[in-house]
């Protein structure tokens, strides 16, 4: 089933991925391969706009592009929350944003830059990102996770994202069947409450009284905390078993990690392949769940992806 | 987002559709409308292969058909198991059956009815059948699921079937998370071991020492039998939040139940309509669950809208 993933690629030039996150700004530029050539990192302007979000990632990019004889074929842009892809605007933003929900992400590129801009949300990206060059390249069925403040997924059915009619497909974090308690969306019993870095910092601090970040936990769990280690090990299971349902139910055989959590792999992994391992799915084949390979460039390279994409779709059908 | 999920048929004739269950097999002629214009049951020579159980199928489609003037221009089956589709071979099938894995069931119906002839598996076609005639008609994003001896389940995403790249798609019944019980493929913990018509009969022999039918249950049920109601919510429960997984992850707002369990719709739906109620999909948009509008007739319409589809599309790609 492993055909190549991208459009046989008759675009020249330099592609720029930019992942606006809650606190940094990271800005790639690949080669028409989309391997990384070069990154940079700034401080999300989150309080002060949309423009000013943007022009923080442009001055990023313009240090990226000094010098550089290559011209830049196009942008993309992943970025937290709803979006509306066919016109580039975030739709729904958390509250740490001002000035956010609602801004033309791709109208304020094209007029900075002079390029075809794209965007999409960050955990799209993340998986566009891992199939396009990282844990899953060249595969055609894929799910996306990402374990972060919260838990976010994706779908690549039939070597494309799949977002559903309604633009929620893979909304895995908020389905009901992961224990009792409240979730950060109004609803409980949620995969978010068991898995997201909030969820490990509440698990800990239930445990033991002590408010951790999920990466201290991580580093306790690491020198032998076994409270730590516990709460690791019930978001593996339930990170699991929420993979085994929705590969199950789309009979799809790759499964890929990301977010803030899930550098913690290696106190994930014995509680993933444990379930994994005791569920064979319905179609006889086992689910491979491997963790981002990408790590910190998986959404500005994914970005970077759709606009490739987009670009040799344009040139393929004028 | 609702369009005909039928192609404008240029297709001319009546269709069959046979629904061949372990004990009974329903065979019914449609109008190019796919309404039902007569049907005969015969039961299954389960136990004497695959000649025999299309032999029996054809008696009863020749008693349908006898002066009749308007020609036949194909046939669909639903089966239960595992099929090829494309070769309308069975692949699987259950232990019921003899001589019924491997049997060639289009080339079978070819030679000796002279039309094209189609074959799905059983809860495919009862999707296929609802949403072409039935409680979804012209949905373009649809979940099927049948609670008979087992659970099955099946998906219309973007007006088509989605089988998936191992052809498993849409197999809720058996992905983890539903308790732990043991389930008859092996696994722990399923949907099956609480909503199929043996997990019906289990669950009240445990809470009462008596053993009885789904049906028999119902029926106490509804007589005031507190165990009987008890066993048919949990069952309601359990199909309610693995509809609200599936949905969720795939973003689809409409559900249809089907099998012999759903007949007993009014003890269901109470826990139905309360878990959906909730529990609000990340869409925003509520889950809607229905039951079955074609019944007993679901399988056969479905086969018959199969290879009403497969005909025009056939018409229309020359």
């Amino acid at each position: 089933m492993n055909v190549p993933a991208l459009p046989p690629g008759p675009v020249d030039g330099l592609l720029a991925g930019v992942d606006i996150g809650g606190t940094t700004t990271r800005v790639v530029l690949c080669g028409p391969g989309l391997g990384v050539e070069c990154a940079a990192e700034v401080p999300t302007p989150a309080a002060h706009g949309g423009a000013a979000m943007t022009r923080a990632a442009f001055t990023a990019l313009d240090t990226l592009l000094d010098g550089e004889p290559r011209p830049l074929a196009g942008i993309g842009f992943g970025a937290a929350g709803v979006v509306d892809r066919v016109d580039g605007r975030i739709l729904v933003a958390s509250d740490s944003f001002s000035g956010w929900a609602g801004f033309g992400v791709t109208d304020a590129a094209e007029a900075a830059l002079g390029v075809p801009a794209f965007l999409d949300n960050d955990v799209n990206a993340f998986l566009r990102g891992e199939v396009a060059h990282g844990a899953a390249v060249g595969e055609r069925h894929v799910l996306g996770m990402t374990l972060g403040t919260g838990v976010g997924g994706a779908l690549w059915i039939d070597g494309a994202l799949y977002d559903g009619p309604h633009g929620a497909a893979g909304e895995i974090g908020h389905v009901p069947g992961f224990g009792d308690l409240h979730c950060s969306c109004g609803g409980r019993g949620h995969l978010e409450t068991l898995a997201a870095g909030r969820a490990i910092t509440a698990g800990y601090a239930r445990r033991t009284g002590r408010v951790r970040s999920a990466q201290e936990i991580a580093d306790a769990a690491v020198r032998g905390d076994q409270d730590a280690a516990a709460v690791y090990e019930r978001a593996g299971a339930a990170v699991a078993r929420a993979l085994l349902i929705t590969a199950g139910v789309l009979d799809v055989t790759t499964a890929v990690l990301g977010g803030g959590v899930s550098d913690a792999w290696t106190l994930l992994e014995p509680a993933i392949r444990a379930a994994v391992a005791e569920e064979p799915p319905v179609s006889g084949r086992p689910l491979r769940v491997v963790p981002s390979r990408l790590g910190r460039d998986a959404v500005a390279v994914g970005a970077a992806a759709h606009a490739l994409t987009e670009l040799g779709a344009a040139v393929r059908t004028p």
